[in-house]
């Protein structure tokens, strides 16, 4: 077993080049000379009030150096992989924020022995040399019923402590008053995690190992052992399992949520979870902790505190009354911290009726009257459907040659879905109506790209010949309108192999009404029908450009176009039924 | 093969809940009922404004619904997961930003067919229904270098378009004027992706197989094929790989780029790519891009265009005037648009230098002169030092019965390297620098907890026996603050079977000193060295609830503890040195 592949240059550069990159893209961020620091690029801004200095191991990007910035914390002290920072950094940060004119320096700590004792030996050095000093410990793990000696763990609730505090200090806060406001919230912060797979630390085999299908409940953001392990259930019942467990009295490690009370939601995205997913579980946590009687707040759903390419979610929900969701929705200029509106979740209605013209625009659609032109619109469409009832099985010939087969099944569901409505419904003397309804039913009925181009010939052609304007150059105007849309949205042009080798050159054709030809109307149509016949022939020597046929070596086709033979014999049709009307 | 477990509650109903999940928790976001459609809550502003509409198939997450919100799209329509959206919502959203007073309708349709038709249709049918419409389509894949009749492929460059054609609209451009704006931008926008894994569609199989360790380049955001396939190469090599491919003028897709433009630069994470490796590859595509004479304008790095799971990563870049960059800068409150700022990445000093004043603390601490008390502390010292080295053995097999057996070594480095401090320089005068000294040489060669633990009651200590406090009642005050700073950080307490059940006691029995005892100063220092030991034996009964021991069956330890037992070993010495200079 080989360690997992992963786009770094070396196991050693990573967290400094990760820590390059993210201040390179940042421009409110620099890094300290000869640390692994992310500061402030204003520490000007800092003169006189407090600074705030996190920090930890690597590997749960974008904490914590995408959390500096006005408003958050002052600075980030990175250690290794999953590795605490070494003291001299962390002592080299506070130092800097000192000197900068930070009136007192807030270590933010999340609960690791490490991490503790790091933070703890640089923070006794800068108490020697001057510096007024404070650390909070974030132990917001909800996992453990009965913790162990070393204390519930420092999970994705920090950044909450980072926001809280530092729109404290932004305002100008005393540390004193800082450190009693963060004490007071911890004690309303709790998280709990899930995942489906483990992590591996760059160069390292993967932390645990977890059987496809199975997930591991409490786990820690480095892959730390959880409380229970099962098979993956479903996305509302894991949120179930876990608020319960955050919220179940009988743990020492629980979170006192009373019904009634407002709570902020984060859904941490540990790493390799897709956005569907997670977004799935954002509804799940919404819901589920409504159902509990809770208000929810605030709502953040993202990659916030990562366990590298974990694919899991924790869950952090905080406890929430008007100041805390004063200073949560506060501005900052950290990189990491989402573009949040200031709406409550719970209480607002979500979704909007569509618009109601639309839908009495449909009513009045289907409420036409019929005209002078119905019989000759009537007959003619059942002339095009029972031909392409009687062409299904040629049409289903051709298109096995280059494509799936289907094009004469196709073109008959459009054709039985045209008569089926004939039987029930009266055919409206206003043509543009009836391309109208006809765009309809083959948009519902015809499936696939022929579905669509079909609709969109007919929608556009529509237009063109609306009440009072359903003469022959009328007609020619449509049937032109509704090819230009055909190439416009289809992407398809003459010569592709597609309908529109047909389609173009009998259009071409019929235009010529609009300029009052010799033959009049008939004699027009009955030459569109023989360039249309033409065209799908002339489709035998074609490569396809476009549509399914294009994935097919050119020398394998040698039958014409499906699509523009059916194009051909609909111009056939309609001449055909027009011709019969008028000897 | 099954299919890969999610977590999602079904794969019909994943795309509602997780369309239902970003609306909930975003409250400008609102769903139109019956249409998987996510709207601006605030449709009122688009009175008299363009509004912009895109959307396409799922799975892109946060794409397009997370881009929905004033000063960006104002409408997103999601399909299935990689399906087109419906032709009837599409159109269903058009009415309801129409019907919401806007002037016009912006369609922004990623180039894929089944996009192009669903959105030309409802466009068609707006058109018929009085709505002014357009629609500009985005096809900025730079990865075919001939690409097929169908164009190139529309990708992350998309949310660009969003950006830009959102600014515009919000400062009241007309349709026409942002069509233009937007169609020449276009013009300037690349992308070009690179995977090292496939992503699965729920319910499905992967889209396609690929080795563990290799890479596939120019691949699509459905898993659609790409141009190459090779060995996962370092992270500079493949951002190098993927901008020369993306500039290179053979492609009929690329970019042109010239010496000095600027550009603007999105590193998309398609999925499960951790955030370590996509600010490696953040770094790698500025450097890269600074190399071949481009200024970075601005960085963008996170997940905006996802294919679902897929750990792999795409760049796109778009050539930048300070139109664009005042356009890009502007605000917006979609949700998924990252919290940037408006610096140029290129040209700025991005590290600072450590504090000056830290420097010279630590020279000074370098520099310090003998005093009386030098003597006493230099054979103290010795003494300790030779009977941590005497005890090695001892200390170790302590600690084979509950710990790692390194116990004796550990202390063992910090002797050595005292005693070779010791031979190079003078003890000063001053017991704090002193304990100063100390504490680094501890922090630097001592090594795990122990290291950490040692300096930091060093550091604290060394603050209450400054010049002129260095008789016993100040000593006495320095041990207690040392202990405590140990207890505070450590997270341990007397009993816990650590270091402390030595420490602790001996040390009540020093503070004795403060109140004046009737046997003086070294009976105090007699009976605290008696106290310690006594202390380290106790912790044979004790059961081990902190440190590397916690995690041994109490049973099984019968032993007492190796840390107590060095602190006992230390009082002992100090106090036969000193006996043996006042006797």
């Amino acid at each position: 077993m080989k360690p997992q592949k992963k786009l770094l240059n070396s196991v050693a550069s990573c967290v400094d080049e990760a820590l390059c990159g993210l201040v390179r893209a940042n421009g409110g961020l620099s890094l300290l000379k000869g640390h692994r620091v992310v500061l402030r690029s204003d520490l000007d801004n800092l003169k006189g009030k407090v600074a705030l200095l996190s920090g930890g191991g690597s590997g749960h990007e974008p904490a914590h150096g995408g959390y500096v910035g006005a408003g958050m914390l002052s600075a980030a002290v990175a250690g290794g992989v999953f590795a605490s920072p070494p003291p001299a950094s962390i002592l080299a940060a506070v130092m800097s924020l000192h000197n900068a004119g930070a009136s007192g320096v807030l270590l933010i700590v999340k609960n690791y022995t490490g991490d503790r004792l790091n933070f703890g030996l640089a923070a006794e050095q800068a108490r020697n040399h001057g510096v007024t000093v404070d650390m909070v410990i974030v132990a917001e793990d909800c996992a453990f019923e009965r913790p162990s000696k070393a204390g519930r763990r420092g999970l994705c609730g920090t950044i909450f402590i980072h926001k809280l505090a530092g729109a404290l200090a932004e305002e100008g806060a005393s540390l004193d008053q800082i450190v009693a406001k963060v004490t007071e919230v911890l004690k309303g912060i709790g998280t709990l995690g899930v995942s489906l797979s483990p992590c591996s630390v760059p160069g390292c085999l993967p932390s645990f190992d977890l059987p496809p299908g199975d997930m591991e409940l409490g786990l820690g953001i480095h892959g730390e052992p959880g409380i229970k392990r099962s098979k993956v259930a479903s996305a509302d019942e894991v949120v179930k399992t876990m608020i319960d467990h955050m919220t179940n009295p009988d743990s020492q490690s629980h979170l006192p949520l009373k019904s009634g009370e407002s709570v902020v939601v984060c859904v941490n995205n540990l790493g390799a979870l897709s956005c569907l997913e997670l977004a799935v579980v954002t509804r799940a946590a919404i819901i589920c902790l409504e159902k509990q009687g809770l208000v929810v707040a605030r709502v953040m759903s993202g990659s916030f505190m990562t366990s590298l390419e974990m694919a899991g979610v924790s869950l952090t929900l905080m406890q929430a009354n008007d100041e805390t969701l004063r200073l949560f929705d506060a501005k900052t200029g950290a990189p990491a911290w989402p573009n949040l509106g200031c709406v409550c979740a719970s209480g607002r209605s979500h979704t909007k009726d569509p618009s109601a013209i639309l839908q009495s625009a449909q009513v009045q659609e289907n409420a036409h009257t019929e005209g002078p032109l119905s019989p000759v619109m009537r007959s003619a469409l059942e002339r095009v459907c029972s031909t392409l009832l009687e062409k299904q099985e040629e049409l289903n010939a051709l298109d096995r040659a280059a494509g799936d087969g289907d094009c004469g099944n196709t073109h008959a569901q459009a054709a039985r879905a045209i008569q089926d409505w004939l039987q029930s419904h009266v055919v409206p003397g206003c043509p543009g109506k009836l391309l109208s309804v006809l765009a309809g039913l083959v948009q519902e009925k015809m499936g696939g790209s022929s579905g669509a181009l079909y609709s969109l010939f007919l929608t556009a052609a529509s237009g063109h010949v609306t009440e009072g304007h359903g003469d022959a150059a009328g007609w020619a105007r449509a049937m032109h309108a509704g090819t230009q849309a055909m190439r416009r949205y289809g992407g398809a042009d003459p010569g592709d192999r597609t309908m529109l080798d047909a389609l173009c050159p009998a259009v071409e054709e019929l235009m010529k009404v609009t300029a009052a030809p010799p033959g009049g109307p008939m004699a027009a149509l009955k030459a569109a029908a023989q360039k249309a016949t033409l065209g799908a022939e002339s489709t035998r020597d074609l490569t396809a450009r476009a549509g399914r046929a294009s994935y097919i070596a050119a020398e394998r086709v040698t039958l014409p176009d499906p699509g523009a033979v059916a194009v051909a014999a609909i111009f056939t049709a309609v001449l055909e039924s027009l011709q019969g009307m008028t000897s």
